[in-house]
């Protein structure tokens, strides 16, 4: 049975002030509450907030007016903020390893509130911490205590200045030799043979506080190599408990998965914010009308609807996905620590690959795309860094591009496709994996000869007929490129050429619809499951065919071009549904936003605020910057009107 | 005759130092100095450099490494930078009305060095002094020489709090009453009534000041008022030279139209300054290779190619359409200045609205689009502030929300063509306008009927076979669209109703449709004028094919759904086109940026310097901080690892 919000703890949800946000809050066709426990359950929601209370009412974490923080001040800020969680006590180390989904609910929270104090966060506890402990051995574990007290802090590094993505062509090298580290641990200077630097701005982040660091001739001390999957003996022997290289690589694949699972959670994160924002500000604004003397909310046009909701649907069906592949993964890495090295194990280590690698680029970039579309909707008041939507945009913008550019990663999905494919031709094996993403695959290709049926807008509104011209679209971009390999092939390319040459329009797609209809299927089943309170059950119905329907109509050309649609008709009532579905949701927004938006001073939007006071949540956010009303301190230079003569040095 | 580059003055031209982009650009299919005297011209080129090599030299423009000026700091220095580009005198009074081309030439080379200092010029120049001569009276010309001499600052107010879109709606009025101005032209302290503010943080522009005024009985003198247009007696009685109030709002047309197609070539700009910076980064840039000893430029990659040189096209193309306008509506201002009010006068102004109002939208999309696909197309390197990406992209955005929210915006274009049709249903009227943008729509509907017949790559290789289709495409949409909207005025809907339920799936790909079609057939018919250079045809067809093509390609559901397209063929045929075309031109990307990036003061991105040493320039630029090899300030905070106690107040 689904918990019910009857006798729960009344502070576990706010009471929503009154006010303009009222009309459609009460026009909504469930309750938010509901949908808040049903889709986080109630510890994480105690948990968040808890977290959200503590940052609140902490002078440390006080949002500051104007945002004019110099580069070297927010590093400091965000220094002492990552400091002071660990004091908080949120995550115990003992967590870290025994309790994932908090660890990954705490970073979504610390990046509601600065995506710069999570990434530090997370950079230091489980890219640092966490390698410590399961790359290192005994003799490093000494260091555990101090690092969660932050008396050590860690730093990674993966890239050189001219090596991102082909890390296998890094041409640091590491020499055995007796004896030291990168810092004098007191006095912060650099050790002997290392320069160490800040690269400077970036486009966000920049609590964050990414350096270089260059080594010439250093020595580090034999003990201080994370040994469990390699070490070196005191002779200079090379001892690694795997039988070869490239069964050692296959198990540091594990470890890739967490960085992708984890930015998708991020990506989600803030394409959630963004919309509470501009959903919010939606319903607020009012602009033209059916007559000069009445203006209505811009969320009553069609477009403006269009324009959000279906990322709103997005946002729901990744948010579910991420969480779900989060403890796929979570079970993958029990086996690996528990010494499993069966086939199963293997290939759901594959499987897991194949949609981390997709699934970051997915998440990401409708994030990207999605967090844009809420500035543009915002108009002006969107394009006011007070808002937030420009810090959104800059922050997640690096999730497209670190843990592999979203293009390149593509590659190891759909190359896990045309490998199953090819199993299938040389050796009639059957689709099926683990997590039975690929299973239907089995049915390849008399999938094919599938076509679409349904000639009404009301028979389109359940998310199973766009999950069926799916699966027909993964079959044919399948093939198509399975094709157009094999021709590249015979044409005379090598593999590298090959493979570089069916991208574009075969391997990319072909792993973006795949990676669609697999984050589709989970939120269909997980919307269609009998738990589902009955309240909820027309709205997240609603949530799963539009975000279905809106992401096959970018496809519609090959549903055409192969078969699968033929007349004009199939394209109208896609276009229709979608249209339908927008204007059942929009009176369910502002409803289906409360239940994602954290508290207003973690949001830290005046337009997007739960009260919904827009002219007077903006007007007070521009009167607190204590300089707003003065003149600007070099005044006279304009009105003395004297010529421009000093050189730039004399007026700085 | 086309000029040609022999016996030009040498200092013309820059010579590119020697160094990796040299492999690229020795196999360029042409002469890029020709090339950018073909599409500029001697004059522009000379007075581009004049304006370039001003601020090269003059310390007050100085680039200042590191960007860390306070948002106050960089206010002064962009008002201290406007007040000198009028001391250079690059434009005089009389050149504002007299040389058009110049003007935009400038606010152009001014926006490639700072978006906030051409803006704060453009503002100050073309909204405030043209509109106190176009708009005002005798009375007020003593005005134009104190407002080029920065004597008096003008600002410009638009928007409501509550109004943006719908200017009709605002509730400021003015009443007549008999007597002053907003600041004290002397303290610059507000005058009594007003009150004045900064709105604070914008995502970008920051070197403007966007203020807020509040007028509470504020009495403004009478001759204050730019009486052109319309004027107030001493006695209180409004007189206009115009007979009613329609024919007033229709004479103001025109200026909207400036800043729409200003808009234009300020993101035409940007995209051309992001492509110098990517394509360069891409063409020195090493990343695997088909062996473990040789990495391959990124640009070789089929993915990166069609990542940028699709937009590389589309700048030219963009381009070329903006200057073109530009012409245009120079006609339409010349005709009005003189008088003109006959019928085409009449039609010109609809016709030049209806293209301003589509190509802003296309235009800035464009750019906002590419902008990120650069960046991304970059990673980490486009990722850090001082390779400039991110500036170019905070910068190009308003341009997607002032003078109208793009999808707003576009309802004025299909408005338009819906109108022609309507006449043409009603009255049986042709389809005709001065500048020939809607003659084709005189063979609707038989156009209809046309089908694409190219079976072959190699046939598809001419931008003809694109504009056959694309004028398909737009008597498709048109028809959809008249159609959807009779349906929803028979079913009930009122006017305004009807059409903001016609607009997602119809009047908003028509108005783009139409407008690609535009820019198109624009730019074939210029690539393919007999003065063109014999050894530019290709090179140039080549980039009017690629835009016509990727363009239409978003664009293949429709054509499939309504007959153009039949089978499988068609779409291969016009993916494999798109893919050949930017295969031929991944040579000669080096040499088409070259015409079009500024130098690299200019540029000011290490990673898009046009020497291409791509590492030494990054490492240059990230040693120029003088903080970079420091420890932080705060650095004690670490290493002492007190607990965190303080409050927020005594740490900053």
């Amino acid at each position: 049975m689904a918990p019910t919000v009857e006798g729960r703890d009344a502070t576990l949800f706010p009471e929503f002030p009154r006010g303009p946000l009222d009309t459609y809050r009460a026009r909504a066709s469930f309750s938010w509450k509901e949908l808040a426990l049903f889709t986080e359950g109630e510890d994480v929601l105690r948990f968040k907030k808890t977290i959200f209370s503590a940052l609140e009412i902490d002078p440390l974490f006080a949002r500051s007016p104007g945002a004019h923080l110099s580069l070297e001040k927010y590093r400091e800020l965000n220094f002492l903020r990552c400091k002071r969680i660990f004091e908080y006590d949120f995550l115990s180390a003992g967590d870290v390893f025994e309790s994932p989904l908090k660890v990954s609910t705490l970073i979504q929270c610390l990046g509601m509130y600065d995506w710069s104090l999570a990434a530090k966060y997370l950079l230091h506890t489980l890219i640092f911490g966490s390698v410590v402990v399961s790359a290192g051995s005994e003799r490093h574990f000494a260091y555990i205590p101090k690092i969660f007290s932050m008396e050590i802090f860690g730093c990674f590094a993966l890239t050189e200045l001219s090596h991102g993505s082909n890390t296998k062509a890094i041409r640091t090298t590491a020499h055995y030799n007796p004896a030291t580290e990168i810092r004098d641990p007191k006095t912060l200077f650099p050790m002997p043979g290392v320069m160490v630097g800040d690269i400077g701005k970036k486009l966000g982040q920049n609590g964050l506080d990414n350096g270089f660091a260059v080594f010439h001739k250093v020595r580090v001390p034999r003990q201080s190599l994370l040994n469990r999957m390699g070490d070196v003996t005191p002779e200079g022997t090379y001892v690694s408990p795997f039988k070869d290289a490239r069964q050692r690589f296959g198990a540091s694949l594990g470890s890739l998965s967490w960085g992708r699972v984890t930015i998708m959670g991020m990506a989600v994160t803030n394409l959630k914010l963004a919309l509470s924002i501009a959903v919010r500000f939606s319903a607020t604004r009012r602009q033209f009308g059916p007559t000069e003397d009445e203006e209505i909310p811009v969320l009553e046009y069609q477009t403006q609807q269009w324009r959000l909701l279906p990322y709103l649907a997005a946002a729901y069906a990744l948010d579910h996905f991420s969480k779900s592949l989060f403890v796929d993964l979570v079970e993958l890495q029990r086996g690996l620590a528990a010494g499993d090295r069966s086939a199963r194990q293997a290939e759901l280590g594959r499987e897991i690959h194949a949609l981390a690698s997709a699934g970051k680029p997915l998440a990401s970039w409708t994030a990207q795309q999605g967090i844009q579309e809420c500035r543009e909707a915002c108009g002006g008041h969107g394009y006011l860094a007070v808002n937030r939507l420009g810090v959104l945009r800059d922050d997640n913008d690096p999730n497209c591009t670190y843990e592999g550019d979203n293009n390149v990663l593509l590659q190891q999905t759909s190359n896990y496709l045309l490998g199953l494919l090819a199993c299938r031709v040389q050796d009639g094996a059957c689709f099926r994996s683990p997590l039975k993403s690929v299973d239907f695959l089995d049915s390849y290709p008399g999938i094919l000869d599938q076509r679409f049926e349904v000639s009404s807008v009301a028979d389109c509104l359940d998310s199973a007929v766009a999950l069926a011209a799916y699966k027909w679209l993964v079959c044919y971009l399948l093939r198509e490129t399975h094709e157009k390999l094999n021709q590249e092939k015979r044409s005379g390319s090598d593999d590298f050429e090959a493979r570089n040459n069916c991208q574009v329009f075969h391997g990319r797609p072909l792993a973006l619809a795949f990676m669609e209809l697999t984050v589709l299927q989970r939120f269909h089943e997980h919307v269609h499951q009998p738990c589902v309170p009955p309240s909820l059950r027309a709205v997240l119905g609603r949530l799963s065919a539009l975000y279905a329907l809106w992401s096959l109509n970018c496809h519609a050309a090959l549903l055409y071009r192969g078969g699968y649609f033929s007349g004009e008709q199939a394209g109208r009532v896609l276009e229709s549904a979608i249209l339908t579905l927008c204007s059942q949701l929009k009176d369910d927004a502002v409803a289906l936003v409360d239940v994602i938006a954290p508290p207003d001073f973690i949001l830290d939007s005046p337009i997007g605020r739960a009260d919904g006071e827009l002219y007077k949540n903006l007007w007070g956010a521009v009167l607190q910057d204590s300089k707003v009303l003065e003149r600007a301190s070099w005044w006279p230079e304009f009105s003395v009107n004297k010529p421009v003569t000093g050189s730039l040095k004399s007026k700085l």
